[in-house]
């Protein structure tokens, strides 16, 4: 969780109240039940509620709010992102990808809830999102519930974030090498796609113009770049106190990463040159977009 | 597959040209690729293509023509359809769920590309479901493609597919002991849902009557209960050579069953009524659901 130390007292306040108001959504789409079936729910809501910092919800939010749509419907988009997010940390943490025990300071659903119930969770829950996208309530004009769900499924799949965790598999191999450009494909694709699918939701459910759906997808790109170069970073220099999760296991995988190709210090270069190209981007929204600006600078001063 | 001796001649083309279709569609969406990732969907063929009796896909595209629904299009659901039933079978193979080693005749998925890779093809499948409903070539009007892909997530979800097969995961257990009821909800759950999908998916694209509709939902009721119904049962009778998987794997487990709970006799009785029932529902098609009728029929025929 970022601390008040690290992020303006503005930026902290905005995304406490987003994580506040996505959790309340997250919690009504998943209440407790006493069906035989309810493990899968509470592995569902293990998953999904109690921590993380709800990063990509925050992205739709702000998207949403430059466009003044109405904050329930963002809310349901920024939802069903996030339980794209959680599925796919569900399934990565499974013993036979990374094999992680903790998440966000707690057990990871595996751990808690065994293996079948873990991948029945997040499968379940990658469809929930396309449902919540599907209905009425997400948007009046089916045609924009229709835009949400393919470039949802875009960003998500095969083209999108499930490639991009194919690829980091491969690069694990000793046999195989990635070079900085091939790293880059890989975090585009395993994390960039969908941050990119949360800034564009906004201007997809408010029909903005394409300039600004550009200028979004643009900034979104820079931002999950930087974001992925820190973690990379934060991986070999965090307290595992601090980030929740273990610390050192890319090292250990032997896993390519940006620290691991070009040294911490050209790393930490270019994830402050990414952070102001992201910024940049922004200009267009002739500063409204002041909680975006202030998240990509925040990403710099992170130590979690 | 079924073999000619089961199916009538007329069925047996019906099907053969049908499987034929929906292969090639689903081959022409999942090309060969020699991107990185490759084996990502490499798994994803091998997870679709080649065998299967593609009942889901038949079900779907005898829907549609009741409709006069253009064949393309309801190719396009027919292959959505079968990826998320092939996600399941994939996931469901998994050594953490059924630990199956044969499916098909060919080694399951994570014996041939590992666990990992048979878990992210699962998701992608799903997730690429999703996205050819949400495409246009699917139908030109939105509404008819947000109503597919609400009904497919139900079916497919936690309420449907998804929560069925946690309750077989829990029905497994030694402390717990399922009656008839609770067994008929975990099978109208696990596979019923999107078999009820398939056949009502004709009737969204067609635009068909709420009649038409429940009608063929009452049919795939009766059917997916039947189909289920002889599924147990050719689990401890039938040749593993017929059917292309391990048998005698529901016994070994100490699953409940239809067969293990009421025994074989009556299971057999069961199935009769319920494909007597199913074929009751058609007679508001007024005799053009010739091909539904015999695929009813051909249900307590089957061997494999």
């Amino acid at each position: 969780m970022p601390s008040p130390r690290d992020a303006s007292p503005q930026l902290q306040d905005a995304m406490d109240d987003m994580a506040d108001a996505v959790n309340r959504t997250i919690e009504r789409m998943l209440p407790e039940t006493d069906l035989a079936e309810a493990p899968l729910y509470e592995a569902m809501r293990h998953g999904t509620l109690g921590g993380g910092k709800r990063l990509r919800p925050f992205l739709a939010m702000q998207s949403a709010f430059l466009f003044n749509v109405d904050s329930s419907r963002a809310r349901r988009v920024a939802a069903a992102i996030e339980f794209v997010h959680c599925y796919s940390l569900i399934h990565d943490d499974l013993p036979a990808m990374d094999d992680a025990s903790l998440r966000r300071g707690k057990p990871t659903v595996h751990k808690q809830f065994g293996e079948a119930t873990a991948i029945l969770a997040g499968d379940a829950l990658l469809t929930l999102a396309f449902q919540v996208l599907g209905e009425r309530e997400t948007h009046e004009d089916p045609r924009v519930r229709c835009e949400l769900i393919r470039e949802l499924a875009m960003a998500a799949g095969g083209h999108g974030m499930v490639g991009g965790q194919m690829l980091d598999l491969i690069a694990e191999r000793d046999d195989v090498d990635f070079d900085v450009g091939e790293i880059s494909r890989l975090q585009r694709m395993k994390t960039g796609a969908l941050m990119s699918f949360a800034c564009e939701s906004g201007a997809i459910l408010g029909k903005g113009s394409e300039p600004h759906r550009r200028a979004l997808r643009s900034y979104a790109h820079d931002l999950g770049l930087a974001f992925q170069v820190t973690d990379d970073i934060l991986d070999v220099e965090a307290d595992p106190q601090d980030t929740g999760k273990d610390t050192g296991k890319d090292e250990e995988a032997g896993k390519a990463t940006f620290v691991s190709t070009m040294g911490k210090e050209a790393a930490r270069a270019r994830a402050e040159m990414l952070v102001a190209q992201a910024v940049s981007h922004l200009k267009i929204f002739e500063g409204r977009a002041t909680m975006l600006k202030e998240l990509a600078e925040y990403v710099l001063a992170r130590r979690a």
